[in-house]
């Protein structure tokens, strides 16, 4: 059968990259192991000759971005120096591995919480924002961050930018922003903000 | 029957409401007038009384949000005066209309455009951006807007950043931060930079 035939080309790695774009399209929940099988080309035993079901492919999607996100974080220059210096690179890292991994990356910004799989998401990206807070708060002690945003908000600021990317951002077309550039953006604009050093009012704007 | 009688009751403001709410739960594409009818608890007739379908509803909800932001554009102190200064406060003004009009945004910002009114909204939301981005052009001329950020990408990030307080502010909850609040945050957040002025590394930052 021709189905099958095509069974030996699939890895797990091939099979989860098709149910990331087919998650992402239909929603997870708006997602059936018919849908997995017509996007692969495989039958729905093959399927299930990889993964006991579409929510083990989700904890795998969701899983290769929570790691890509929480490895920054033990990086060493994200755990020595400065508290202000460690959340500027994390920033930086988290924008490159949203773009690097930008299809898991989006379906885990996706995640609502209506099973085990993505419950367990959800607090992983918990445990991550509270990780990164900490830094805020002690970057803030430091007096290396203006005090006037309250720290649990500025870091919701600082990743609706970061996440925002994915919304937008089309990797391998003619006008993508590689990675670091990209980065390199995000960092000026929070951190340093986008008003030029001397313009009028900056010091309002500082104060 | 009990559906009839609460017809109405109902103004197309509060249907326009009930809808706006399905449409957010369940996508635009996956909300019937079978849903409408339940949420609203009026038949499907009644809805038909008020409007030629859920296309209509759609469009008179993305219009609520469009208006508020396009009228951003019109208030004096975003003619006149220094581009960084209008810039400023259209920052500041859409993230008060994006609370202002919560769902109705959150709504405009998922719209991904099957439908006629889905195009048009998309087609005005591109035209809202331009005419930002030409304010930052402006900005930039002056001198008043970092120059080592592409114009398109910042405003993407700017906006990346207001449209992201739709995906977790709640309002009428007990940690509701008043909208002037958000807009502050927002403004000294993407304007000044979260860096305290004076903090070690702020002048690499803005260099």
């Amino acid at each position: 059968m021709a189905t099958e035939s095509r069974r030996d080309t699939y890895t797990p790695q091939t099979l989860l990259e098709v149910a990331v774009g087919v998650f992402i399209e239909r929603g997870y929940d708006g997602t059936s192991m018919e849908h997995l099988s017509r996007a692969a080309g495989i039958s729905k035993s093959s399927i299930y000759h990889h993964v006991r079901g579409k929510e083990e492919l989700l904890r795998r999607a969701v899983s290769h971005a929570l790691d890509g996100l929480f490895e920054v974080l033990e990086e060493p220059v994200a755990l020595n120096g400065p508290a202000i210096d460690r959340l500027e690179h994390v920033a930086r890292r988290t924008t490159e591995v949203l773009i690097d991994r930008l299809p898991y990356v989006t379906l885990l910004l996706r995640v609502r919480g209506n099973t085990d799989a993505e419950r367990w998401a959800l607090e992983r990206r918990r445990e991550f924002d509270h990780r990164v807070a900490e830094l805020l708060r002690e970057a803030v002690a430091d007096g290396d961050l203006r005090a006037d945003v309250d720290v649990r908000l500025a870091t919701r600021l600082l990743f609706g930018m970061v996440n925002s990317i994915a919304e937008w951002y089309r990797p391998g077309h003619d006008s993508a922003i590689p990675a670091g550039r990209m980065a390199d953006a995000v960092v000026a604009t929070a951190f340093a903000g986008l008003r030029a050093a001397g313009s009028r009012g900056a010091a309002d704007g500082e104060g």
